[in-house]
């Protein structure tokens, strides 16, 4: 293998994962009965790893292993294994405010780049639902706390600077995973880039129109800058419908390999941004027009929900759990200073609503234009139907990048996504 | 000692220097002679450090050595020997770009936490030469091409993502004297904090007033929140008047201890800040009133060119030098592409400006209401003529805070000085 591997690093087989989960105590009780009793899966359909379930008399796991390149490319494109410490530090420090809402870890091995977690089930990916149509009414109260909490305990509000910093030196090393969301969710959908596709011949006018959209382009190397220099929080970093799993009682985020200290808007955006992309996808799945009008409606509750909730639950934490260096509450215990503290409140969360919408558009762009698309389109088999869903969705991705700052609140966004949804979806000039 | 220092780490005395240097071949060589001829001299004014000079037949050096605690206030403030080594990086990474404006190291021990680095003379400490009237016709030129081409060559438009991050990575461990600054220019002036001190009692109302002042309050909150969280590029962090030493003809900046990954604005302001301190503490150093008007005005100048020409060279780095993973010139290249593009870079120049401006006053305020002050106000014998000056000061500090977006320029920020400067100086009610 040409790929820097650590010491006694090799790819587990089907074979190996009996004799190896057996080794470790608290695994094989909770499997239960004997090793040659447990079945094994591979059931990995991400891009960057192997998954296999054991399943025991007892109860199951996922045992999730590290490749040492990207597995949706091939070995042409290595990608460290050190992403797997990555992930499993991120899903400590999760688990440290909503254990409810990751997957329970149970052993890591650094050497194998393996973590053995929690097998979720009933659970699906929340992309698979949103496809298949099924509501999911807790969805929205779950990931509003999933994220109010996890981002606000890592930013400057939520930690002192001093644990902050030490934490952000471990992170700044996942250098090359932060590279792939710089280049393929900021970058390639505006230039000419191997790996780039769109639905072709229909979107191929669009395609050329978007790489030379002066200001949609400024907009797009804008949101990269944060990304690359606001170190705001350790944010999840791929926070979309594939990275959730859920029952109609549970929800719970998973992959968080690409965490780092960046923009908290990214996690909110790509949450949102993957929402509208199932809204502009469902008419791609109707089998007659109107079919899931209900089901569009609430995507857009669920996308007011999780604002929303996310504002409210941020700003209480603000006020309850604050334990940062900077706007101390005892700062501003006065009452003109207590306006003073609101309106700082509101200006900082202003700015997060319209950083999230930015990155929902940049994430929802490059499902449309870049390397790795999303189901919710992709299961559109006519390509001019899946076309009509996906101008529409750059449609609304553009305003998002480009307008964020003229949305008034959440409402105004869907109702422009109402908007764009009733036009006719031509191919754009 | 009860510090955390080093095996090997010793606190070295003027009658160790000899031998220590001697055991440096390009260091004895420098001095010439034997070791018996050099003459040693402890010349250490600063607050953290001990600093010898050394002069031997054909040269001379400056030896600089760490104290694990703060010098100002004693061994109650223990301070880490490291920030030695982040003094050395960051003057290694400045003098790629800029050797002409830092001094030259000829040595660096890590144990000893001790740097042995040229010896500037006839140079000043350029807050000196601004108490006694002394024009330095190419100060700005010289200190807008060190902050440009410091700024921009660290920044994510200067280098490449991966090279940015391995460096944070390092100076995410500056924790301690980040801190220093996080509380003495951004908190405690504005709450009762030991060690605050000022003109007492002709500011005693001032004081009051600024620690009930909610908006003033809130935008050094703001400020902070963009210390500990804006990672724009590896800044000096603590580029003062006292940190620049100067000549008619050259200017160096020294002491880049306080070097971390922050908001370019901080370098900028500090300079800005400082100037705009020595701008109304001339009227505490007149023998008659208007002696020191011509010299006031060429402050004014001086920091409008400093703001002039860091601008432009930062915007010309931009398109010459780039290196960064956003904003690549080759994206916008064609016509409309670069009207987007123009358009961005105004945007990001707007931004460091008000941000420029509101660090400023948060380094005026400080050396005001906080702990350590400075000799352009404290060598005002005459308490009553000092507290006017200061009171003028603080004026504009508020304004640059609360007010930075309302100027348009650099220009409307020195009439604002101007007019502020003809006020009579009332404490404030």
């Amino acid at each position: 293998m040409a790929f820097d591997v650590p010491p006694g690093y090799r790819a587990l087989k089907e074979a190996d994962i009996p004799a190896y989960l057996a080794g470790i105590p608290t695994v094989a009780a909770r499997l239960g009965g004997r090793a040659a009793e447990w079945k094994i899966r591979e059931v990995g359909d991400g891009n960057l790893n192997f998954i296999f379930v054991a399943e025991g008399p007892t109860g199951g796991i996922v045992l999730k292993q590290a490749l040492p390149y990207l597995r949706l490319v091939g070995e042409s494109w290595p990608l460290p294994l050190r992403r797997a410490f990555f992930e499993h530090q991120a899903l400590v420090t999760q688990a440290r405010v909503v254990p409810q809402h990751v997957p329970e870890v149970f052993h890591f091995d650094d050497t194998l780049a393996l973590t053995v977690m929690a097998y979720l089930s009933p659970h699906i990916i929340l992309r698979k639902g949103l496809i298949r149509g099924i509501v999911y009414p807790r969805l929205a109260d779950h990931m509003a706390t999933f994220m109010a909490e996890t981002l606000f305990s890592t930013s400057d509000l939520g930690q002192p600077a001093a644990a902050k910093k030490k934490q952000m030196a471990v992170f700044c090393d996942n250098i090359e995973l932060c590279r792939i969301t710089e280049d393929l969710v900021f970058t390639d959908p505006w230039r000419v880039a191997d790996g780039n596709r769109w639905t072709s011949p229909q979107l191929d006018a669009t395609a050329v129109a978007v790489r030379t959209d002066g200001p949609w382009k400024r907009a797009a190397q804008e949101f990269k800058l944060k990304f690359l220099g606001e170190a705001q929080a350790l944010i999840h970093g791929d926070l979309h419908s594939g990275s959730i799993m859920v029952t109609a009682d549970e929800t719970r985020a998973i992959d968080p390999e690409f965490a780092f200290y960046g923009p908290i808007g990214f996690d909110v955006g790509a949450l949102i941004g993957n929402l509208y992309l199932a809204y502009f996808s469902q008419s791609g799945h109707e089998a007659t027009p109107g079919d899931r009008d209900g089901y569009r409606n609430w995507i857009l509750q669920t996308i007011e929900a999780v604002w929303t909730l996310f504002d409210q639950r941020f700003r209480a934490l603000w006020t309850k759990a604050h334990a940062g260096d900077t706007f101390m509450p005892a700062l501003f215990a006065a009452g003109p200073e207590q306006a003073a503290f609101t309106s700082a409140q509101e200006a900082y969360m202003r700015r997060l609503f319209v950083d999230s919408l930015g990155f929902g558009g940049c994430k929802m762009t490059r499902r449309i234009l870049g390397l790795a698309h999303v189901e919710d389109m992709e299961s559109i088999a006519d390509p001019d139907r899946r076309a009509a869903c996906e101008t529409r969705a750059l449609r609304l991705a553009r305003a998002l990048m480009v307008d964020g700052a003229g949305f008034t609140d959440i409402k105004a966004v869907n109702d422009t996504a109402r908007a764009v949804q009733r036009e006719p979806a031509k191919v754009p000039a």
